[in-house]
């Protein structure tokens, strides 16, 4: 069957009473087309009483067009990754409640009730037990899908699963090639020119960044989302999962790493929007505090949540030991310190910035915020390795942004 | 079409008559069963003036029988693998003249007056050029199947086109998990017992063979061999192709140093081999210099083929510095030398001997030539990363065989 785009809400209300019973036949359906990413397009259906989500991807990318291709590959991978994750950490995502390879779409559950992650740190509410909750996830999304856990065969098979060369290669791209060159797609913040200069004749900085890369390229250690920014996470602190993760369409079997530095780095990036964006100093400052204690905490959940799933389903005799563990979660925290300061960069540099920072509207003040992103960024891709935990880095990351 | 084993010589000359025009219809065809592999049936089929032969995988390992299935996928990777090899090193492997997917059968050149490595070294022959010749496969095979000359989607192709599940999986059981525990299908000399005790209990190896093992699984980084001993690599001095590699049934994406740390092993194993074998104890002491030097010929050989590969032929240019190209292959060398202590173990541990130790008839003897094997192997897994350069490493292994 060939692929058509849906064209009118009652394509849409169709294809949702086609394929579930949600609605139970009403006929005073609202659609609503809530997409604001720029890829693909997303519409809410409502009864009043109840809500679900349609996603659809098109044969190229929504905001360029037909100029630029994209394999609708992905909505399969997208709707394979929600089951995995569903499946390894029960409540993370919103329930699918239907795929539809034909029509390149899913149709899943709503979250309107939460918010994104992104948009709670810039508010900076209070966000009990998120940490913690995103640490589990990514302890359980890391080892049900490692040798820790999958056999030779099953984890053979996740790796051609996921094979998904179109969103890597796009990956590849911005994070590692764009924002440390002067790329026609980067966008630099005039007063940040200079160091801009600077930082892409970095030889240093540009073998550390080219040794993570072949380690994207390389390494099928784990089932990744492969975008996972505080704007892919949702959250409310007072719901029983208070963590869902949408969008996994990047998702690969990728180098275990690459997740929690992304994430860590979207924590870090509101750190340095924090320190010149509006509000009280003392007020600003004391939340800049509560990010930094919420990276330690979901390392710590993380880390706990890890090894007491290792000690209890580990599967390969030549891993059962908790030297082997700790080995991997050491490895792992230096790999993802260089992954975040990568995403700080191309968040900074690169074509996609962030609100977090670029809420700051005098471009002055903004460009001090960026230069902490560098200057953390520069930290954290160069010495990766030297630290010795979580709390070390979080301290020498925290001096980085309040010492100014 | 169901799969047909060959079942008379006239089956298998059917099949090569059907498929290709070497003969000319000659109606004076022998056929000769010359597997002395334990998996598949190989025949080689002759004339009197031109000879070829003809490989046929079956679906279960042929010395054990339907009770041990295996994919015969396997033969559909050899195919490709081979044609791989050819494009890269050109005259390295045996040419393919027709793979057909229906029989699981390859027909390919007879490399009948090639003699294989192994044999060679046992019998201390002279082979200038030979080392050199293997030096530039490796790096031929290496480089053009890496992210320095791959473009990111022919990289996920070909990873997804070399997945290879089962023979992955036996590799797996039989390097990294059977030698180094009380295996029942180890075959330990008697006079080794204490020592195989000792090292199966040594938490130090197991931890550094758990990290191999997770690269072996995980890092997707070249196309390998899967199975480079020096059986699998057949040599002639005189000829303009000194080497020709056969069998890469083992063939999958994963870590740069395995097939290169399994090669060294197998020098290392006959050198081992020749402080107990027969002979004159010069002319034995003679050949392991020999040995040690081909060894140092063949990493230089590699890296000076590499180094110009990588200048003339990068594509990507996040890769293009010389710095990043000395960083791959310091990190080549340390992988290839764990996985050589890996080789070596299997080899003396595991349940398949090599005859480089095994023609060793005395048994004390014997096992003190094994000793010698596990005292390299112990020093090449533990201290992988610490060597400077392969000529320190050639020194140091040399002082635990000649030293007895």
């Amino acid at each position: 069957m060939s692929f058509k785009q849906f064209s009118s809400d009652q394509d849409v209300i169709d294809f949702v009473q086609t394929h579930t019973a949600v609605f139970n036949n009403s006929p005073d359906l609202t659609v609503t087309e809530i997409g604001d990413g720029n890829i693909n397009f997303v519409y809410r259906v409502d009864d009043g009483a109840q809500s679900l989500i349609v996603k659809q991807a098109l044969p190229y990318i929504r905001v360029i067009g037909e100029a630029w291709p994209l394999s609708q590959d992905r909505i399969r991978i997208e709707a394979k990754a929600l089951k995995q994750s569903e499946e390894s950490c029960p409540g993370s995502v919103p329930e699918v409640y239907h795929y539809d390879a034909a029509s390149c779409a899913i149709i899943m559950a709503d979250i309107g009730q939460y918010q994104s992650l992104r948009q709670a740190l810039i508010e900076r509410q209070s966000l009990p037990g998120v940490a913690e909750e995103l640490g589990a996830y990514v302890a359980k999304s890391l080892f049900y899908s490692s040798d820790f856990y999958l056999s030779s065969k099953a984890k053979k098979s996740i790796v051609q699963d996921f094979i998904n060369p179109d969103l890597c290669q796009i990956s590849e791209e911005v994070y590692f090639w764009d924002p440390f060159c002067d790329h026609e797609r980067n966008n630099v913040n005039t007063p940040l020119a200079a160091r801009a200069s600077e930082w892409w004749q970095d030889a240093e900085l540009k073998q550390a960044v080219a040794r993570l890369k072949m380690k994207f390229q390389n390494q099928a250690q784990v089932l990744l989302h492969g975008d996972l920014h505080t704007g892919s996470v949702f959250v409310d602190p007072s719901a029983e999962h208070k963590v869902k993760v949408i969008d996994p369409e990047f998702a690969f079997v990728g180098p275990a790493g690459f997740d929690l530095g992304v994430l860590i780095a979207n924590y870090l990036l509101n750190l340095a929007g924090q320190s010149r964006a509006a509000g009280e100093p003392e007020e600003r400052h004391a939340y800049q505090q509560v990010l930094l204690s919420d990276v330690n905490s979901l390392w710590q959940s993380l880390t706990e949540s890890f090894r007491r799933l290792a000690a209890e389903h580990t599967q390969d005799p030549c891993l059962q030991s908790s030297d082997i563990v700790d080995a991997w979660l050491s490895e792992l925290l230096t790999d993802s310190l260089g992954f975040a300061g990568v995403e700080m960069t191309r968040r900074t540099l690169g074509v996609a910035h962030v609100a977090d920072v670029e809420q700051i509207e005098d471009e002055a003040a903004r460009a001090e915020a960026q230069t902490m992103c560098l200057d953390m960024a520069d930290l954290l891709i160069k010495h990766a390795g030297q630290f010795s935990g979580m709390p070390v880095i979080t301290a020498a990351v925290g001096e980085l942004s309040f010492c100014r």
